[in-house]
């Protein structure tokens, strides 16, 4: 299935319509191509309903948000909405301001969303306050480990039942959950958080994913994940002694030479 | 003469003036310092007079336009119009919307545009409805090949009578076309596309070449077509078993060891 | 001290807000990564409130300043000096345009800025007018070379008293000045001014340097100046036939790799 994921996005080029932040877009951009997807970023309110209905699908990363982008990012989500294609929300810093939270928050109860990828941090932003943590120790869950995971996939069930959207909850360890299903994933390396916007490659790469997927989104989320890390620990073999920089190009290097066998072979999860 | 367009960029490191999109705008940064240029971006319609003013010409770059940028471009483009200095214009993704196809138009109007460089669908999209078609069948010019260049030349040539520009088409044949002559260039590597930017580049350091070449702007943007061909063929040598995030690195790096003599010695073109 | 200075940097992992161009942004994320602090890049006017007050200093770059993130500049530079957090201003290109000048000059005077890092020409054109150089010859002050060098500190001394903040002019050689010592460092290499953004990278790393050294606000500068130079230094000894994309990489690396001990063993400077 994770391999499958792979073989479609590469098959079918799935062009994706990105509204992101201007600190890590070079890299979305090439993060895209390398996987085999098609990336245009555009923001403006009045050039986002065009570009998004020529695309297959739309990443929304609020990373940072403005006021002129804001109403895009609605404007966009709607007809993305009503064309049928799949929107991810990537709410960097929700929790960190209220305009990035409340952002988030709208942008969860305005468009139907199809995936919404964060840190925990994140999504307890968003969750909480919407009654989607009753019964979910959510409060105690500062990290996805072996002792919480089973109770960070009970919070993550909710919200993705609450919310309609799969949700992926990355870090040490990464989850895929929807009201059904649960990917827990291992791969990866250390070493990533030492470079700015892994996360928001994954959500670039994700969305065409889950484009180039739209009867599985679910697995789909879950071969992103699995392809990001797995590109982080193949980077990382080549590493040496170099260090965040080039450790950088190697990771997108990986995805541009990712095939659906190198992926398949390594990707490392367990459904619970 | 290419060799000479190449040998005036590093005698005189011209200053250009970018307003560009987001994206790419570190590697163009990065690739007009390679090419000996220098770069300066400014994108405010209260900076752009004062800044395009010390500059020796101006890259507008449509990628991701806004409401608050499209202004600055025409104050740009009119203040470097009066200081005649060359102005060109990259109309990325005109014809994918409303938005970008009028800004890229209006430019077209507004401007004295020295050169225009795109893809072939949107020098299209920028040439239909001015009477510029006439006589050539562009609606079926999807690609310049073999087949259709001699088609592809005309309709170039007619749009560079009409706009004053030279017209710059690239894809995997390149052509340079203004009222008299033409270049057909065949430089570069089919994996130059998996990169974001190598258009955007190549604008950027264009216009330094028709800085530094003001007599002989049509040869100083075959010069830089070539040059960043030739960049592509050269870095891939050095790729191995890398992907298109070194690859990029390798272009730049490229540009920035490229001398006259590899440029004369590489550069593949015949004139039409 | 130098040594110290990074060992703090690594022990805190200093969280900085950047108010930056987009230009750079990413190097400066990274960059900031590699050195051991921790980025959040936020310009609305909305947003940076709350986001300045999460973290230990603010970096603010008018490198592409614009209408809307201006006031988000001297709005996050108010609370950041409420809240005792150092606030470094990179004056990108002021002198270059009025908007540039008259918007640093602005800063200067209503924020209480602890550092501000900029070239001869930029410091230059923020401290004329100011009645700061009365005795100075600072119009002669076109580099600082050895010949020139007591004049500069002796220039800088006078706009720190001034400013109330420590003067980093930065060029081939660097000099942190307050209002009574004076580093003169001579870390780095020529090829550096190949790159876009070591200047803007510095300012980023120098606000971690200066967050994680309160008490020694000048030595911290003088760290930071002497990190970047060395770490270009040593990515240059690795560059081989490389150009200037993959010595940024080399660079960014160097910062990655650097030890407290390799900065003290390689920091060339002199207090005068």
């Amino acid at each position: 299935m994770i391999k499958k994921c792979l073989e479609n996005v590469r098959e079918t080029t799935p062009l994706v319509h990105n509204i992101t932040n201007y600190v890590t877009v070079n890299d979305c951009a090439n993060a895209l191509l390398a996987i085999g997807g098609s990336p245009i970023m555009s923001d403006d309110i009045d050039d986002v309903k065009d570009i998004t209905a020529i695309c297959g699908g739309l990443n929304i990363n609020i990373g940072t948000l403005n006021a002129r982008t804001i109403p895009a990012m609605f404007a966009a989500g709607e007809i993305s909405n009503k064309l049928g294609h799949p929107v991810l929300l990537d709410p960097v810093g929700a929790g960190a301001s209220k305009l990035r939270t409340e952002t988030a928050k709208g942008l969860v109860e305005k468009l139907k969303l199809s995936v919404i990828r964060g840190n925990i941090s994140e999504i307890k932003a968003l969750a909480l306050g919407s009654n989607t943590t009753k019964g979910v120790d959510a409060d105690t869950l500062d990290a996805v480990t072996d002792d919480t995971v089973d109770n960070a996939i009970a919070f993550a069930r909710e919200f993705s039942r609450k919310s309609g959207a799969v949700i992926v909850i990355t870090g040490a360890i990464d989850l895929v959950v929807d009201k059904d299903k649960a990917f827990v994933i291992r791969n990866g390396n250390a070493m990533m958080s030492k470079i700015t916007g892994t996360g928001c490659m994954l959500s670039s790469i994700m969305t065409a994913f889950a484009v180039a997927n739209p009867e599985n989104i679910t697995e789909a989320c879950a071969a992103a994940v699995c392809a990001m890390g797995l590109a982080g620990e193949r980077g990382y073999e080549k590493l040496g002694d170099g260090g965040n920089s080039t450790y950088r190009n190697l990771i997108i290097d990986e995805l541009c030479n990712m095939t659906p066998e190198i992926l398949k072979d390594g990707a490392k999860y367990e459904m619970r």
